[in-house]
């Protein structure tokens, strides 16, 4: 396994790209794929695309300019569940257009900040962790599209976990997670 | 959780987009990440490529025409690890391409087959299961598609693993398998 530090050019590479992914994964799907769950208390593809909306509106880019201005207050807490409310009345094509927008723009303000290695150095106070780095979150930020995707294909994989009969046996994305998780 | 049966439209809604889906993920990032593995054991995602082109040429229609011709000996078995070979001096770029095409032809010859009901009942002999049918052979195709898509995003996830800090341990990717999965 090669344990990368973070370069702000590898990160956008990923950043970049996850909008067009989560498009070319559930654009158009009947509603058999994105509204499946793995069982109760868990996210449908339409759900993960709503989190991954409210992220770029108030999680990863406030949270590096909280940190570029050097506050020394906490984050505010992200709503991990605000999806459930803010998604209300929307399609599952407005949600991905409004990833693609807000991601486009976040990734932009990004590359202007031109982040040196000294600045992804510098901390902020998680509400839960307290020390973290910039580069600790921009890492974070590409692990969470990354965590997101696995999950979007394990949900609707999970949708055809009696239909492949006993191949089950040797596809093991259908034995992951149990309901619950997310 | 929604256990659907399988219906080939939406088999097909998946097998269609399976190809943009992993160029959006894959196409023009650097070896960081498309050479990355989970470790000794583990494939990168440009192991991963190669065997969906292997896949496409030996697996899936030639099964599905070996069961709609009614012979009755199993079929071959599928070599998991041809890639390790088939892939030698070809680029991601280039697998990609295979794959984009071998999909497209094979996902027309589905259509074309016009299956019904009952065609996706008609059994073939699997090597190691005995009698699967048609239909539990093409929604393990559409799942075996989802289950490389989130290896491949966790393969990537895991170059970040330790760059994310304490952020870990709210990134449930990072924790699914070790060294030895694939």
């Amino acid at each position: 396994m090669r344990r990368a530090d973070l370069h702000v050019n590898d990160a956008v590479a990923i950043l970049k790209r996850t909008p067009l992914t989560i498009s070319a994964l559930l654009d158009g799907l009947p509603d058999t794929w994105a509204h499946a769950t793995e069982g109760e208390g868990t996210w449908s593809p339409y759900d993960v695309v709503g989190h991954l909306v409210h992220g770029e509106r108030t999680d990863w880019i406030p949270r590096a300019r909280h940190i570029l201005s050097g506050v020394s207050r906490p984050f505010a807490p992200f709503d991990r569940t605000a999806q459930f409310t803010e998604s209300e009345g929307k399609s599952l094509e407005d949600l991905l257009a409004s990833f693609t927008d807000l991601r486009a723009s976040n990734v932009a303000e990004l590359l202007a900040m031109s982040l040196s290695r000294s600045d992804l150095e510098r901390t902020g106070q998680h509400p839960d962790f307290g020390d973290v780095t910039l580069g600790q979150l921009l890492a974070t930020w590409v692990v969470h599209d990354l965590d997101h995707v696995g999950q979007i294909a394990r949900t609707m994989a999970k949708v055809y976990v009696d239909a492949v009969g006993p191949w089950s046996e040797y596809l093991s994305i259908l034995h992951d997670r149990g309901p619950g998780g997310s």
